[in-house]
């Protein structure tokens, strides 16, 4: 039986290489770049006012000159005009061209105006610091054919107001795998059916749907019985349509346990299957050659969800692109005694100590079976295997799963 | 003016009471349970077999007997079967009723199987613990009618798993507000037009757009040119169709900046305008009586941004009944120098020093309209009001754009 870290590490070792999709800039926000995005123009593109005011030539401002006529008025959104005489000078609003001939800007708060003959003049009361004051200017930032942001970077909104500007309407991404999820187990019925008492409806398939939800991608969900020639005939065409097969159940000991075998006469190649950890020990995972990836996970709740957010998730981010997360290491709130030769993942809850750390408190649940408990956690903690007491105050990686 | 604690309170007394919305539970991640979850029945709702192997009458395992005639096989889904004799075993797979007449599982690790004459028989080799041994007992988590999950609750993966096991297709959830996303600027063309050397694309709105997105909410996007009178009818419009209003640009001192003189026409309440900070010190907030909540920002990128992270996203996260956010403490990993009276809040970059601790590195920028430095940066620093150097090591909070 080979143990967590083996586990993940043959898991990461089978990433996808995923095509490259096009997807509109307004879909594109968490995806990650599939190609340069370069600067179309000088950032920003011309000499642009940033404060409401007069635009002057600051040498005349700098001979004594401190009244000026204001010529006219520069609005955003206009060409750009020109200072006809240096004793003149423009009113300029926010966002607008420098008019040609002036090199400096003067806020309103600044400025005294007055009205004499039905001329406007300006008079500076604060002097300007400098030449180019209250101008952004053009190229300051960056220059027209740079490159802003390169391939591999996840959008964030920051991302896509600079892939805005430049003027793409569309952008390629790392295209989301097609995802199967596949629930097997005789006992369970739809949602919408009234279970008689010895049944229960499905809920891993839900929980799985709404996870990949959350990273944007959109799976499709099957319900396949315990009956092996009917799941030979289902999953091969599962194999055959998707990217990536997330089952539960049907991989440990039992009568109608038929998923490993299955799976081995469709030609998936068995990479592991149990793994020394608590709960989720009878996980199987394989690939079949230049071929979908198959983690079929034990079927009791607790274990499907810890392991997809212990291993599918990791998984799917890493095809996708996206940095791993950093596991953050969180305190133990009270000592937890575990015996079996295993890897224990505990649901805990966070809770904010009076020093205001975070600290790890370890919820009593029924097993595996008592997905309820759930409702109550934060995440796992991951207690490492060979290891008996975990005293309270020793830190261990936590899996957060309501980030 | 008043403070950026100020400001952000005014705000936050200005939560909408939405109503509530009925979803389809694949769509409910993340949403904001607006109805109570009960169990319908007991959770788990019969005595269920956690383990492949035998189920026994205890009793007689402990008056003695260790081998048992294998009766049949209580396969999951199957109706309870019952034990005929005392001297009997069946064999049960996990998720299974376990059944009438036993009251103990051994695993299949535990028991050796034999056959004799045609019979099948299972010798027991490691004694159970006690009775109830690898049994998830009816009702142990939680029982028919209690209360699983209050209104109110974010929705993760655990949640959605406890409601399709409740047999609910669909739920009611707190109704995501309609926002309108409102880009002023005569400068400003549409992502697809070739803008003239004086122009820009537009970007803010996408920016605004992307963000809304990442909390679920679908956002209409107009421009609007800078004319008063074309902005009086089209407000006016987006006023009577919406529930918030996030407008960008328009609201400094420039002769184009028609926003607050608009918005009290229309009878929008003014409840603040200018903020101590810097960037985005023109903010406009209001409110229409019983009406729409209307956030105007400052249209310089970097104001928009941080408006955005700053006011809007909590405040919609309080619409929504989600959490606040505890904005987490980082170091300053080196001396920042800001004298004017106004909070500042500083493009950083995070990064982990030797010692594993998060550090955030204050990023050079061209300023509020610099929104390309923003593609390097992870968040806003918060530096308070009133204080002038800010040292390396001291602490203040961090606000996360890209989580």
């Amino acid at each position: 039986m080979i143990t967590v870290a083996e586990a993940s590490q043959i898991i990461q070792n089978n990433v996808l290489t995923l095509p490259l999709a096009e997807v509109s800039l307004s879909e594109s926000i968490d995806r990650v770049l599939g190609e340069p995005i370069y600067a179309d123009r000088d950032f920003p593109p011309f000499h642009r006012v940033t404060m409401d005011g007069i635009a002057i030539h600051f040498a005349t401002f700098q001979a004594g000159k401190d009244t000026f006529l204001i010529q006219e008025v520069q609005l955003a959104g206009e060409p750009p005009k020109t200072l006809q005489s240096p004793a003149n000078c423009l009113e300029v609003m926010t966002g607008s061209v420098l008019p040609a001939g002036t090199d400096t800007v003067i806020r309103y708060e600044d400025v005294q105006l007055t009205e004499q003959n039905g001329q406007r003049y300006a008079q500076v009361l604060i002097a300007p610091a400098g030449v180019m004051q209250s101008v952004h200017p053009q190229a300051s930032d960056r220059q027209a054919t740079a490159l802003l942001i390169p391939a591999g970077v996840q959008l964030s909104p920051a991302e896509i107001a600079v892939i805005a500007t430049v003027g793409k309407a569309t952008v390629k991404v790392t295209a989301y795998p097609r995802v199967a999820i596949i629930s097997t187990g005789d006992e369970l019925v739809q949602l919408t059916e009234m279970p008689l008492p010895h049944q229960i409806r499905q809920s891993n398939s839900y929980m799985l749907q709404a996870a990949l939800t959350q990273i944007g991608i959109k799976a499709e969900q099957f319900h396949l019985h315990d009956d092996k020639i009917a799941l030979l005939e289902e999953v091969n065409n599962i194999l055959h349509q998707f990217d990536v097969l997330l089952l539960s159940g049907g991989v440990s000991k039992g009568k109608a346990d038929f998923i490993p075998e299955v799976l081995a006469a469709l030609g998936v190649q068995k990479l592991f299957h149990e793994v020394a950890q608590r709960p989720g020990k009878p996980f199987w995972f394989g690939r079949m050659a230049n071929g979908p990836v198959v983690f079929a996970l034990p079927g009791n709740p607790v274990s499907t969800f810890l392991g997809y957010y212990k291993y599918v998730q990791p998984w799917l981010r890493a095809n996708l692109g996206v940095k791993p997360l950093q596991l953050p290491q969180v305190s133990l709130a009270t000592e937890v005694t575990f015996t079996a030769p295993l890897t224990y993942f505990l649901p805990v809850k966070l809770h904010i100590t009076p020093h205001g750390a975070y600290e790890a408190l370890p919820l009593k649940t029924g097993g595996s079976g008592d997905f309820a408990a759930l409702l109550d956690a934060d995440g796992f903690f991951e207690l490492p295997q060979y290891k008996n007491v975990f005293s309270a105050g020793e830190q261990y990686p936590f899996i957060n799963f309501r980030d």
